[in-house]
Order: C-alpha cells, then sequence, then structure tokens
C-alpha cells in the first residue's frame, strides 16, 4: 500500500450559465485589479470575450493578449511587465493550455525581479503568488486544474514544466459550448491530449493500482474515445462537448493519479520534439502513442494494452493476449489518423532525421532513461522518433 | 447541460505512514491546543490513540470521548465547553461517522453562546470555525470529506443534516490499516453505506447525467461489492481494506455529484427510522435498499436497476430488461442479507407496526414527496417501511 496526499483545491465552476451568474463575484473576492491574459483574439470571434467583458463590471481590467502556442519565456515577461505596472492583484487566463500556463508562471513572477525563466527553471523562486482563475476555451491539457505551467526557451531549445503551488487555479470556469466553435483539428489534438495524460501519467504504470481508479481513467478514455469524434463531425453536440470539457478537467488535478505515476514518458519525448519544432503538444502526443506502444510492445507490456483495448476500444475479450494489444495499437492508430483525421508523421512537420538524436537529447534531460511501463534510453527515444517520420 | 460547482478542498493524506510522517506538520499548521475527539475507546484497544498522542508531541491536548453512534447534540454541547474551556483552536476528530459528525458542529459551535441544537436546525448561524481535521477508523459515511453533519435529538426525536462551509476537513489522514480490526459487523454497515452514497445521491436519478461520472459510480459500486466480503472474511486483506477506505473517501467531496443529485430518498426514509430507534445508519440503509427498488420497480425504473445489476453485480447481459431488474433486486438481497450476513428485519430492532405512520412523518420533513427516482408520499415511505418488518 502506498502512501499518496491527494488535494485539489480549484473550484470547479460547470455548465453555460457561470460566466454570466458567478464570474463577476469570484473575481471580486480575490481583488479589483486583473491582468486578463488571451491569445491570438479567437475569443473575441466566438463571443467570450464580451461575456467576460460584462461580467468583470466594476473591475479595472488591463489585457495582455497575443500569447502563442508553446509559449516562450520572453512573452511571460512582456505579461509580467503589464502586470507589475498596473499593480494587478488577480490574474484571469481566457484561452488554451499556452495562456493558461503562462498566466501561472505571471502569478510568481509579478513578485520576482529577475527574468521568468529563473523560476521555469527553478533556479530561482518566490514564495507568494496572485489568485489565478482559469476558463478554458477548449478542452485539452486540463491546465485548469493543475499546477504544472509549460513554458519553452527558444534561445536554449528549451521546453519545462515546472510545478508550483500558486499555479493552481483558485476557480476554474468550465463552459462546454465555448469549445463549440473550437476546429475539427483544435479537438482532434485536444482528445488525444486528454487521452495521453491517462494513459501516459497514470494508466501504464509499473507501479501500484488501486481497482476502480484504473476502472475511472478507463471509463473516462472510453467516453473521450466515443465522443470525439462526435464532436469533430458535430461540433455543437452538448454530450460530446461536456464529456471531453469535463474529461479535461478531472484527469488533471490528481484525482485519478492516486496510487502511483510514472515519468510520462510520451510527454517527455514530446517535449524533445517542441524543443525544435513547432507542433502542438497534442500532435505531437498524437504521433508518438502508437508508436510507443508498438516500440515497447512484449509479453510484459501486451497485458496492459489489451486490457485497455477491451474496456475502452471496443476489442473482442478472449483473444491471445499478444494478438489483442496488437488489435489495440491497431485500433488506436486508427482513432488517432482515421477518426480523428491527424497527420501521422514528424516528416510532414518539417523535422528532419539529422535532428532526432538532439530532440532525445532534451527528452531525457541529462537522465539515464524514462521511467514508464518500459523504462526507456536515449536510444530508445530516438528509435520511437524514427518510428514516427 | 447543468450548472453546478464541485469543490473538494480536504486535502487527503492516504496510506498507512501518514499518521507518523505528517500529522504533526499538518496539525501545528492550523493550531496549538487541539481538542481531540474520540468515541468509545476502540482507538486505544487498537493502537490508533497511541501513534497519534505520539504525533501530537509539543502540542496541547484537550480530550473529549464517549461520543455514541448517532451522535446527540447534548454530547456535542459538553465537547464544545471542553473546547471553549481551553480556547483550542484546531479539532482533531479519530473515529467513525458520528464522531466526526459531532466535531463538525463543534467547530462552529466554538463561535456561538446558546445550545448548538440552533446550529443543528440552522435556526442560528455562526459565520466562522476552528480548524477540522479527521481521522476516520473505518469505511463507511466518508464524512472526512464533506460538509455535512448528522446530529440526533432525542428529546425532539429528530435527526437532522446542517451543511456548513467549515464542516469540510481541512484535511484526513485515511490509514486503511486502522480498519483492520473493525468487525465484521461494522465493515458490513459500512460497506452497505459507502453503496447507498453512490446509488442514493447520484445513481438512480431522474435528472441528467454525464456518462463517464455514471461509469465512475458504477466502478466504485462494483468494487466495494467485491471487496467487502472479502474483508469480512479476511480482515487484514490490503486490496479490499484499501478499497473501501477510498471508496468511502471519494464518495463523498462531490466528486461523482456532478451533473445533478436527488433528494437522498433512502437517507431520508432512514432518519425516519433513526428517530425513534438506535439502529446503525449503514443497517437502517441496508434494510430499506431492496424494498425501496422493490416498492419502485417499474417499466420506468427497470432499466436503471437493470444496468446497475449488469455493471456492478455480475448479472447477464440480454435478458428482459424486468427480468434484469428483479435479478439484480434479488443480487442485492443476496448481497447484503447473506454474503454481508446483515439482520434483514426492522422488527428485529423493536421496532412497533405502530411508529410506522410516525416515521414517515418524520422522513418527509413536512414536504409532499421525497424527490428520487421514483417521487415518495407519505404513503409510499410507510408502506416501504412495512415492507422491511
Amino acid at each position: 500500500m502506498n502512501n499518496y496526499t491527494f488535494y485539489n483545491p480549484t473550484k470547479l465552476y460547470f455548465g453555460p450559465d457561470q460566466i454570466e451568474n458567478n464570474l463577476g463575484a469570484c473575481v471580486k473576492k480575490y481583488g479589483d485589479k486583473v491582468l486578463l491574459m488571451y491569445g491570438g483574439g479567437s475569443i473575441k470571434k466566438n463571443g467570450t470575450y464580451d461575456r467576460v467583458m460584462k461580467a468583470l463590471e466594476g473591475v479595472e481590467v488591463h489585457e495582455f493578449h497575443g500569447i502563442e502556442p508553446n509559449p516562450q519565456y520572453t512573452t511571460v515577461n512582456k505579461a509580467t511587465d503589464v502586470c507589475k505596472e498596473f499593480d494587478c492583484n488577480v490574474v484571469l487566463a481566457v484561452g488554451g493550455g499556452s495562456v493558461i500556463d503562462a498566466a501561472k508562471v505571471v502569478t510568481q513572477a509579478k513578485f520576482y525581479d529577475g527574468d521568468c525563466w529563473d523560476l521555469v527553471t527553478q533556479e530561482a523562486s518566490v514564495d507568494q503568488g496572485l489568485p489565478l482563475i482559469a476558463i478554458p476555451t477548449m478542452a485539452a491539457a486540463g491546465s485548469e486544474n493543475d499546477a504544472w505551467a509549460v513554458i519553452s526557451n527558444a534561445d536554449t531549445n528549451q521546453k519545462l514544466d515546472p510545478w508550483g503551488e500558486t499555479f493552481q487555479p483558485v476557480a476554474a470556469f468550465v463552459d462546454p459550448t465555448i469549445s463549440y466553435t473550437v476546429s475539427a483539428y483544435q479537438t482532434a489534438v485536444g482528445a488525444a491530449d486528454i487521452l495521453s495524460h491517462v494513459t501516459d501519467i497514470r494508466y501504464f504504470i509499473k507501479e501500484h493500482k488501486i481497482s476502480f481508479i484504473d476502472e475511472w481513467m478507463e471509463a473516462m478514455c472510453r467516453n473521450v474515445i466515443r465522443t470525439a469524434p462526435i464532436a469533430i463531425a458535430e461540433p455543437t453536440n452538448e454530450e460530446a462537448r461536456e464529456t471531453l470539457s469535463l474529461a479535461s478537467y478531472m484527469i488533471t488535478g490528481g484525482i485519478v493519479d492516486q496510487g502511483g505515476s510514472s515519468d510520462m514518458p510520451l510527454h517527455l519525448t514530446e517535449y524533445g520534439i517542441a524543443a525544435f519544432y513547432e507542433i502542438p503538444h497534442g500532435h505531437g502526443i498524437a504521433i508518438l502513442m502508437p508508436r510507443w506502444m508498438q516500440y515497447i510492445l512484449s509479453d510484459e507490456t501486451a497485458p496492459a494494452f489489451y486490457r485497455f483495448g477491451t474496456a475502452c476500444m471496443n476489442i473482442a475479450e478472449g483473444m491471445d493476449v499478444m494478438e489483442g494489444a496488437q488489435a489495440t495499437i491497431d485500433a488506436l492508430t486508427d482513432w488517432l489518423y482515421g477518426k480523428l483525421g491527424l497527420e501521422s508523421h514528424l516528416a510532414a512537420f518539417g523535422v528532419e532525421e539529422s535532428k532526432l538524436h538532439d530532440m532525445a537529447v532534451k527528452a531525457l534531460r541529462g537522465k539515464e532513461v524514462v521511467h514508464g511501463l518500459t523504462d526507456l534510453t536515449l536510444e530508445d527515444v530516438e528509435n520511437i522518433f524514427k518510428m514516427c517520420m
């Protein structure tokens, strides 16, 4: 029996009317000068910006926008400058994981005199942070319910994911109807990301497990696999969007992370790609996942893959375990590149064969191996990259 | 799509070494004068008391013990007197749901000059409460992770369940090995209580549901149904105790309560029994559950019961729905009174036919109906009581 802690203090406001009904009061509980952070402006097109600004009537709002996918530390520095200039006392992030992650670092950088990159590398730290409220605009990384921030540095080709106690949002407003306007492509990469959060962090691991928590993960994956193609075909399908939004939220926050976890081999491997190339995180994960499974398929790993297939992908029970595991990998491949329509090769993004070794070095981060269902060496990671080309 | 909030700020310390490793620091974070509350002394016999006292070295400890099952408001008043006398600033409850519920009310009564019953009836209120830390000694009501307190009044034959923001423990130490010494009987009523928390509050309801949350509830019930007989036969079975302890914790706190909930018809009906008779809560629930299902069985309710049977009780798929629902009720009856060995009749506890009407009146609490999968009138509740005799 393992010892662990589970602490998920973010307050979730779920549903289509929460911004109108509760956002204003929630913000005012924490401050009166808001730094409003968002990305490229899609929230202006889909009406979310207007809804938020109406809810913020009576509060001083300072905006910072233009946060890019895989947010750069330089962008976080600029946002921090605005936060400091107006002495904001609460941060409101409206966007995808990139916006929310950038905002997390701003909450601490407000109290730090140097470059925010010092906080990302954890060479420096502060012991306070502004309260953060998150409004996710798509179902993906679930950053609205965890204390991790993924920040990139194009100067050093690094992508790091520091954890900070104050990175955990105090509140999250999850309105699945906002995601009605999310493109088929973003819906697909978001669904792949949700799935990988379940499988990579907690489900495909060697350590101790608690049965019903495993079954919770299977229920979540089964429903994400079922509803993502529906959301793509019918963007305003209520049940599909609600399922994806809630799954995105519930997978983080540690709820299904009880009993043990891994080094997140897929995530670390993907960071190796992202250190050099602009590929959306969920897409990098989608390209890696079936190849990683194929690479580590063995008598030892096959039972876990086959169980996943029967529980989540309608793979028949009673097959030979190795055949069942292969059927699972094939079904996942079909789901990702067929049903979700995602490009399946890294080469299509301009990734060069000559870079694969450097990417693997970045993924390992100086460690001997990445721990997971099967431990991966530098050579293993490079081989998996080759399979993705 | 419903609007709802989900907020579960209790920090869970789970596992066999958490009291030794973290209780002292956790208590000191909140205060230096602890009111330690417990029940009849089983924690002295099983070693938990010594473990807790060792962890509390360096903290001023004031004890209040002797809290009875279905705790009386008069007992809460006495505990509050001790809390006030020594000006305690943190409350530590070590026991079952009764101890934790009594402690919840003490956290507020500390700041109230009158009788605590005023707070239970919510005729009076205070806007502050001491921080509460809970150490559950058995897997049952999950009171360690919610903000409800069930308090009885033998003078007025009332059993009420007020909700209070500060009733939510700031931390819970859940060590499944403590429950190794829980009797077969208490293990059985605890398991019945856990099951009813899933089915009564959230699973058997008419309202909107989110698929994977339903499947989470089924996973939880399936595993409770599987492991409770194991824990009874083999009290130190690690997996069984771990499953029951974590299920008890996770079912409360609102995690599976997302999307909608009912009036808790079984719980309200059981409060009608408890207002007049000393029957452990989980046992009252166990006697009621299959009779309630049988009473409301219809073309409308059968699909939900049959689905529960196939998902949680190994009832075969492909049966006629009404037959499948009946098979589910029969299997649940066998689990409760056969496998768990619980007495199945209210009459065995001295419940008199002549009291059934008064019990039903108490259960309804002045309302026309109790809402649930089927709404229940006063006559319905009385009829269900008759089936239980």
